[in-house]
């Protein structure tokens, strides 16, 4: 029995504690948020107790601690959890600063303790299956990802995300280094502003289309928009020798309409947590049984430090106009 | 070279005229057509002769009779085809009357002449496919053949068309008895009218539920209607032991549009004309091919006999609501 | 708060006691299951206690009974639950004796109490939303539900099943009565053995093809197998005026392999546990809501009584040969 | 009546011939190559005679001619068919120079002939349906044109080809100045040999990923090997503000075979003339419509120029190794 507390229970957090309260080797006992009435709502959903952040992160009985709070906390918080010699599981991105992040990276690797960054979409059971034929499609020659969000969040947040590429496409730049498995040689990064001309006067793009090239000569193309009307479109293509795999998208109902229009059915998935609901729930059950059997972490610290660094290098590249090295 | 006369400019002779010009073994000398004006310009497109029907049907230097006129004259220009020694091409059905129609066939066994009834359906690329795949499924258990019309013909053809499964269904009746590949043991018709009142006033259905058994107990069923306001709506489904083969539909393009209100396509293709472009030209090629090669005919007159008495049996059913055995 | 016992704990009775727990307006109290393990097990995993059978349907604090356990209880258990004026969610059939059942239904009129009975399939997020759109179909014509199971249970289940149509039809025939939503005129249900002859030997058969009239007209064919090797087949196409509506399966992932002998996706879900998560999750908030709210069942003891009779209709029509009126 | 020239009876040219000889409103006329052989059999075969190049060309009973010759040849064919005062049915490229390809553009306008450069894709029905599709999706944002040839040519053609950018991409260059539909600010091509190491000795590539921004800031990646082991792989997708638009690929059945190993269905059309029947027939019927209406030509010379222009921009990005002006 893995005995957690949870940090953080805004919405992501509360998607992290079900999963943890339906994960049967979970004992989640410690809720901390300083927004005192969600800590409340939670912890009485799941039959955990509010405490403060202190006494989460280093009560004797908690084993793990689960960091769901906002990104400017996420470095100090890991920071404080391998102090109190806790495995972390931590919410993407580590840290928006790559000093910072490869700070943790250094201290996990210092402590010998387990961290799991939460890349969710590796465990969404489409895109995993890719990632698993990948063995029998022969080198990979070509892949694409296809990531666009519904719509785009307020220009606020926008502001202190850290841009696209380290806000979104970061997912993206996990997914194509996981499926890549291979080291990048260069990174090109185009972007615009086609959605909202807000977003490019508070500094930001976004619609961007990355290209990455491997030591080997296989190519990457990321797509990325904060806008689908049609709904939350996330995708995977990937070419080889032998064929083709493609992970389509998910939509609510299977239903289809045949009318004098044509046949139509339906949008997809709304957003993240309907899309990747089973994902969470996988990532979940991994990183328990990672610490259950004391097997390595199935995503590394060191894999949110990569992709934090290519996101940076997608940056250089954006501002210089031309691929940069990686 | 097979030397060929066709009988009949309309609509459906067009077809057969341009599939018999566009093969390479095909001689399409004369036409014939009470409809002068019609004979001219379809002669003048394939480059043919116009000649009336009974020079088309006797010329020396003629090998095939193509008959593509109105079902009542069949028959009777049947019987004349095969006086004159040719082999012939029948649009389904032989004749509406089955005494007429196993008079056609007495004959054609007499003359030993090859004969061809045109249900088209079997030269489907993807019926064709199904049907090959059977082999592959085991013991066939069901099987379902959706065929609903995109819209009723007017009550006028109604009147004369031998009503609703020997107009319509017998195409499906054909279907069943090619796929099934065994004695019928009964059937049961269930129809209603669904769609227009008049066609019930004229004494016929619109709309039918067919189900055959087998004497080993396979299962068919046929859905009918003659409306289908998503287009033209055609589609086979064979279960055995071993899976399901899925015979789809056809749209015009393969585009798919997403957007607010979700996933759309096109509609079905329109009509036969659209649909079956590819089943026209692959049962002219057979028929010619047979001749050529001095094979059995793909489709046999027997075939077209025992449609129609399917159909026949199907009326008995409906009349007395109730199985009747085959 | 909707306080809960639980009766059986075998893999239904996992299900909802999952979905009961995970159920924020749910308490689940009490669970009772003969075999004591099984009770322990569960009753740790959601938190509940374990008692007998009496003290759980008995107890002051439960507001509602679920019962899981064996069919031949169901109807025992309800009176008992119904005479402890609790509201009671009956897993389905009702019994497989329609006296039975329909003393059942008059103990509910009776007493007044809430009863559920548990048609999953019609809180499919697929065939709900096939549902709430008939209404735009115009006229509802004609009707196909498949239905066929990965393989067929052994053959000592099938001897105390009640047979194919009042165990597994039964769930079609509801579907068919929710959706068809008028009067039926008559059934004709043909059957045979196609699967496993030692299906036969024990007096049932294990493929059917059931044909459904209503007053109006409509018609309805239910297709049923034990067997696919393809996984579980479950559909639903409504034919209407104005198009047509389909249901489509579910599979595991979203996964297109394309290679030199085509394209491959997966096998459908493999069986009910998997295929209808969603649906079971549903129909407990279904049921809870409609506690809550005070509101009526969604699926009614009635509707359970109604899938019984015709399921006896159907056999009756089987051993007659004929159809039945209905 | 439109009466034209063929030269070339190669395997383009036979296409031609019979999309042609199909065409009520042309009169084929004659076919030169200097393969007597083949021009005989394609002669017999569409009722055309045959002559030399030069006869063919200025014939006064000629109106066009269709240049299916070797790409070397088309340059100077077309200025002698122009300084015969023929309008021109020219097969993509023009040429592989570009000054030479300048020389006919130039030569066109003085001469105010008409003058078609035959970019088949555009009028495949499910991309040309996508092209009018783009005025209903608001500003277009993003691109992708995914091409992928089932095998590749033998290392002898591609030393010939022009290269993989003015052999294969110029297609997808056409479709993406024709579907972008605004000037092109710049172009970064990146390349790899991943396919034959042998067409990488011969100084090509087999495997790109271009991509190119237009001044408005859209975006457009084109995915372009020489080999795909499912078939030829030809699809488009376009984003916009309200949605998007995706070209699937056409199978040659709708056959789907559910079995254990799951969903199987058919490879794509192997290649060109499978996958562009309808687009060949339908870009015969275009340049004929065009003269018989004497309207301007659906694909201009100076399209023929631009994506020449742009094929020879991709190579200076892929030798520069980052992205060229355009």
């Amino acid at each position: 029995m893995i005995r957690i507390s949870l940090l953080g229970a805004g919405r992501i957090g509360v998607i992290h504690a079900l999963n943890a309260k339906a994960n049967l080797n979970v004992d989640l006992r410690y809720i901390a948020d300083p927004r005192e009435e969600a800590a409340r709502d939670l912890a009485e959903k799941v039959g955990a107790k509010v405490v403060d952040v202190n006494a989460a992160i280093n009560a004797d009985d908690v084993d793990a601690v689960i960091i769901a709070t906002s990104t400017n906390t996420h470095a100090e918080l890991s920071h404080a959890a391998l102090n109190a010699g806790k495995a972390v599981f931590c919410e993407k991105p580590i840290d928006l600063d790559i000093n910072s992040a490869s700070g943790v990276a250094e201290h996990v690797q210092q402590s010998g303790l387990p961290y799991f960054v939460a890349f969710n979409r590796r465990f969404d059971p489409s895109f995993a299956a890719l990632q698993r034929g990948l063995s029998d499609l022969g080198k990979l020659e070509q892949l694409v990802i296809t990531s666009r969000d519904p719509s785009p969040p307020p220009v606020e947040y926008i502001k202190v995300s850290g841009g696209l590429f380290r806000d979104m496409t970061i997912h993206d730049f996990d997914m194509a280094l996981w499926l890549l498995n291979e080291p990048l040689r260069d990174v090109h990064a185009i972007g615009s502003c086609q959605v909202d001309p807000a977003i490019g006067q508070a500094g930001d793009i976004d619609t961007a289309t990355i290209t990455l090239t491997t030591v080997s000569g296989a190519q990457c193309v990321i797509l990325n928009s904060r806008r689908a009307a049609y709904g939350y479109d996330q995708r995977v293509e990937a070419f080889g020798a032998r064929g083709m795999l493609q992970a389509h998208n998910i939509k609510p109902t299977q239903l289809h309409r045949f009318g004098a229009e044509g046949e139509n059915s339906d949008r997809l998935e709304d957003f993240f947590l309907q899309r990747y609901a089973a994902a969470y729930q996988a990532e979940m059950a991994a990183f328990v049984q990672a610490l259950v059997t004391q097997s390595p972490m199935p995503v590394s610290v060191q894999d949110g430090v990569n992709a934090l660094k290519l996101a940076n290098a997608a940056y250089a590249s954006l501002e210089q106009g031309k691929p940069v090295g990686f």
